[in-house]
């Protein structure tokens, strides 16, 4: 017996301790190549919480993935050394901007050391601290899928809710609206703050309207213009997806994404020059059967593959 | 403290007493527009209950609903007013046709006063006292969107059930044929007596694989066609979709319309002559995620813009 | 049509707006004498979230609820004049003190014009606040049904957590601890720090053993002796009970209370100098049958007799 | 290849087509001794509906029960031909007086040619036509397990609710009220109607808190007592039980017996000279864990160990 | 009272005892054409278990089925003499080799006296000792709709998995590669050994990214010209379908066909020389919502058809 | 960042990757008293299965468990060592008596160094190959709570199935049936093939009734003295518990025990020279409240607490 079998890869899907994808546990850096981390938190929602319960759902579904990918027969755990690194441990949950350094403090290391990380949310909220993780020199561009723009302001007492992620980015010189791509934004609001924020900054929103008429290849082949060659993170929120699809989420919205277009529209992104990811606000408690924490671990392995891609080309 | 905000719309999702899309309960004729009503009345089922408390749980999924539309920035709460009036109180409940005369009883004075009602349901077979409270001096037009012509005839024991409202209407020169249309068709039948009853009295009946061809532009164009500038009513079973979007419901059917696709047939009607709508057969106890509930108050809130745009011009 | 019949109390249980146990809405303090009041909050939790919901599902269940008790053939409803005042307001959610401030806010005017107020929680952190809006001369006494003591200290960041309000209460001068007594207790624990806390401070407390060695009239009669005739509030949550009675909860704890005991002992407490009670920690997300929040409401019902009793011996 | 083994009952428990308990499917009169059926019905109902799916849920549930009583060792099936005689055959669903013409008719020749008929429900209100298909030459006696008496009287519309059949079938000179006694009995009510008419009339009801300080046994010694050597039906509200045991019925009520109660209180019956029984009020879309079911399928074996006693020392 | 009314086909479809779609059941070869069977078995699978409960609630789901296709207007049921023949009986549970045997056996007095089987599962392991007991003279052809090829070998002690029914029986001779398609197939795997099987083999493998690229029609069209004028069996996996369509089911992916997609690919499949076919995988306890039962009840009711179609050109 | 905070035990239950009760993994025999192992194992089942996920769900709801039981104030992690060992990993799933190979290798070299074995079904057929690994050198004693005996013989092909595993440990020379007590046996049987061998054999068996009139401290007290000093095992069975605790389950018995009588007789049972224990047949597909799955947790906790004072008394 040794320590080594932790995750027992070899054994079937419903044995063993689940890590995300079955990948082996280490929280030492010259182990691994990118990180996959969860943020079991909540505190940033404005509708329904759970999703504190999102990176352990996640982690159980993803014993369900495998390596090669069907379509490019790219196994990233193949091309590099991938590693789950746990959650984000915290110190305070009860104030947002608190809760908010925890998570900064536990990605620095991680992006200081070079690594690419993908992360299982937590809300929408999380996404800022960790571009202050990122601490990129330059603005970064990014590719955002979501209903909603995220570039609202203050709500309820706070300016970080998960209305507010790339607002804050922008304004923290962190995130460069003009290389920023925002998928799938519907439903009503009662005001039209985010939206004109997002336009009058010159981000490129892609209501779902444009992206039926145009479908993902067209949408993949527009995030690359926008994006370019800057460094590029992808943030993809599932209630970008149509809410049947992932009901277990935090504020719903009927008439988005299909799994399929999500995965095409994906698919079209690569060779980016991807610096990290996220998958967020899946709330477990809202989920009966189980889909949208597996449509999350799925929709992970395809960021994945976009990440090991670049990261192996990196290598070389 | 006033009694004015009972509803709480600047407060959080979570909080607050439901009304339909947190507007305004009122009941004095002389405070509202359009009327937001609920029917929770499942008497006239063939397969399962349930919907008797389709309007409690539509209304609070309906407090995910907001104001300004995302595609046409049009707020119907802006344009009109608009209020809930509360649930059909019933005499009788178990003798079908009584309770359809306490469901007409309720809508006559709202009609008589020149409102517009949009109506959550309770089962199909209440748009038939519905029409009897219309009262149109012509027979009206009708947009149908359901799995079901809902022509059939007699069903154990009544010809009042919810397979028959739209036979009952047309028998009663309440209903124009040839100004109908029924949209998204489909499901075996033991007989074809529902189908011949519609193509025979010369309804437009586009089955779902016709809407598949056409696609929902097209078809809502031929919608307008038909209908033309007649006095027109929108019947919107949520079995209609296909059964991954609306589980709760009473006589569901696999294969049918999606959320995107609804949403962008509704949109296509816009202009017409409404005088109201409904949204039926919502059953919350086969609805374990929610979703139907969901769906149901979106759509309700798609309906609502195109009534809110055609009281608006009838106010100018 | 007048606005007086929002809550259609004459109507079938499935119908109409539900307001706690179907009372009317008013936030006029002239028309009641027991306020029924939600605060819809669970940013006070320590594991699992959901209880913003609890308000919400509570007064929908509360539908089922009646008049005349069938032990005592008392009527609340007839005794006293009950007022279902809404949800606390909230202006920051995201920072647990400001939070309570607005809960401490909403509930002054309510205490200082002499009301009685029966809350639906919300997690257990609300009642700190509650008992600061009371501001009661003399420090109260409390019949505390739970699994926990609630005397912990710090926890991740804030002092005002759940685990913590009658700690707070008592360093604040509100409650008495050794006019408490604090009945079901149980659950093991990483620390005995509350569990010290408690009996240190001379409150009775009650572990389930006990209780189950002693049964429900025995051990009012010991809350009864402790109590005394000092002001005394009841504060109930429902993970006291078994979980199997209530598994939406956000601590649960097996092996609690059935809800014949809490029905029981909530029975032998008649008489004392009631000023407020609450039942709180209902997490509707956990709760897939609907039992937690039934059983909320039924317990709600059987407090809500103690207080009109009170409430209406003291209109004598 | 034979007909004969339609509910292969050497079978697994999930496999084969479930009949009540497994046995054979017959209406062949001459093939058994006491008769299982269903009424899939709930025209009735006053608050949630659901049961007409009772009888399906029990059948498939009841795959689970076994021959031998593990405390008698007594093997109803080996004593008794016991056969499913299927579902009650409606005509008319729709007017709930009719309903219950279908449901006397259905019965009528069962019990004209002497069978014993164990019935799965439906709601309560099917009690009533049973009553009258039996015909007694002279009132019967009453075993009724319930949290309601079910002798209230008219309904929004109708005197044969499922609140009424008790009533009613004491003005139609079916049942002797001298001989009832009612068991379970709790839940506040709006108006002691019901309680005062069975009081009045000589019925003994043992409201839950006497069953609680008597325990089973000695309510089933008064229930013999009252009972006497008449003969006897035996009628089981599953909300007799606490509604954690039960959550899928209509009108579900806290505080209720637990299972080793009710089993305790049935095998105290045993010798009485029963004339059939039922359990009714299994709504399954109320019942997510399926526990209602089988815990009526259940009941509905120690029912069957009472008749097939009672049949099988008849036939010596 | 006759016997000959068991299954209640003119009633309400929540009445009377579930055979699949309410046909006659009967065991009897010469009164019927088609037989619908179970195979309650899930012995095979690698993942999640609970396809043994597979055939009740697709039994239970078909209730909702009905004669008359809205498409074709052909009523399957009028066309042949369709018939339940019940559950495969087992003698062997333990051993996965040996419940194949009782499978076999189960099946081959059926084929050997000419009939069409329409079986629901069960896991696809099943399949193999169908075609066992089909016994061709020649190789037959094949219509696969699944995730996954089935084309794998040995997995944890057992050549005979749910992964490995169509290599066997290629190995077996009984189904010829060349006329064979698969579609849908999609989801990452740790190696390319099934998929490499199948491509090595002959079989025309689908991918969903090409399925989506041509459409339903065409890949019918394609599926037509692989297959010929073979004898042909159609096994459809329920996790063909995107896991929002059929939740439950043993090794869900997502990303797969919609039900109107599916429902066009069958219908396009008409007049092929069918000798049989299956819908496997379906796992109810996976299954809260009811929607993979429905789903598969529904695509046996279209497969049905199918089969009819062909039986009934055969009769003439 | 270092490797030893895998579970990260300081952090809130609803962060980091969840070992059993968060204890360290670990399968370094040097590193622990007291092994925590999981065997996500069902293929023993005779009903329902599932229970290949038991030790996963287990582990998870495992997060809410604590150091201090608050009865006795001892701390089992203070007190040991304890580990989670991790999986069995399974070289074969398809043939009984294989994966009871593959389960007894595993446990081995754990017993052979001297280490107490905790163990999560996984269904009951496992606690056999346990007993082999056990291998004592003479026959060991039992306390076995469970609905059933499991001394029943072949069923469908096995002799090893989860009916059956004590009748084997006796036939093997591995448990004394005249130190063995089984507790709260209860539920019809077809034949009393299971009841007749555990009597015959002087098992002290105390059926639910007995249970219910001695209660749990004095069936305790016959446990401690059937069982004298010799080496014990504690086999519980979450089926032993009433269904409404533990739906979550292959074989539920409604009428079992409550988990306060549970947790009062496992207290009970202090003191006695303990070997080992298991908790087996959670089934989480059948338990959508999660209840199951935390009754388990806690009841290990509490046999935890009976083991590590064993192991802290043999450390002396």
């Amino acid at each position: 017996m040794t320590g080594t079998d932790l995750t027992q890869m070899q054994q079937p899907r419903f044995a063993g301790i689940p890590t995300f994808m079955r990948v082996p546990f280490s929280t030492d850096l010259s182990t691994f190549d990118i990180a996959l981390a969860g943020v079991p938190f909540d505190g940033g929602v404005t509708a329904r919480p759970g999703a504190r319960f999102g990176p352990r759902e996640i982690r159980n579904m993803s014993t369900m993935m495998r390596g090669i990918h069907h379509v490019t027969r790219f196994n990233p755990f193949d091309a590099c050394r991938v590693a789950d690194i746990g959650d984000v441990p915290f110190t305070d949950l009860y104030h947002l901007e608190r809760a908010h350094e925890d998570i900064r403090r536990f990605f620095e290391p991680v992006f200081r050391a070079g690594k690419l990380a993908l992360t299982a949310g937590g809300d929408h909220s999380i996404t800022y601290p960790i571009f202050q993780a990122l601490a990129p020199r330059e603005p970064i561009a990014l590719v955002h899928i979501d209903a909603h723009t995220d570039t609202w302001d203050t709500f309820k007492g706070s300016k970080f809710t998960h209305g507010a992620p790339f607002r804050r980015a922008v304004e923290a010189g962190l995130l460069d609206p003009k290389r920023t791509i925002q998928i799938g934004i519907r439903g009503a609001q009662n005001s039209d703050e985010g939206w004109r924020y997002s336009l009058d900054h010159g981000m490129r929103v892609v209501f779902i309207e444009e992206f039926d008429a145009l479908g993902p290849a067209a949408v993949a082949a527009e995030a690359r213009r926008i994006v370019g060659d800057a460094p590029v993170y992808l943030s993809l929120d599932v209630d970008g997806l149509d809410r049947v699809f992932t009901p277990g989420t935090g504020t719903p919205e009927v008439g988005g994404l299909t799994t399929r277009e999500t995965q095409a529209l994906l698919r079209g992104l690569d060779g980016l020059n991807w610096v990290g990811g996220d998958v967020v606000e899946v709330s477990p408690p809202y989920d009966p059967s189980g889909n949208t924490a597996l449509v999350a671990a799925t929709l992970m392995y395809e960021i994945l593959c976009l990440l090991a891609k670049r990261a192996s080309d990196g290598n070389r």
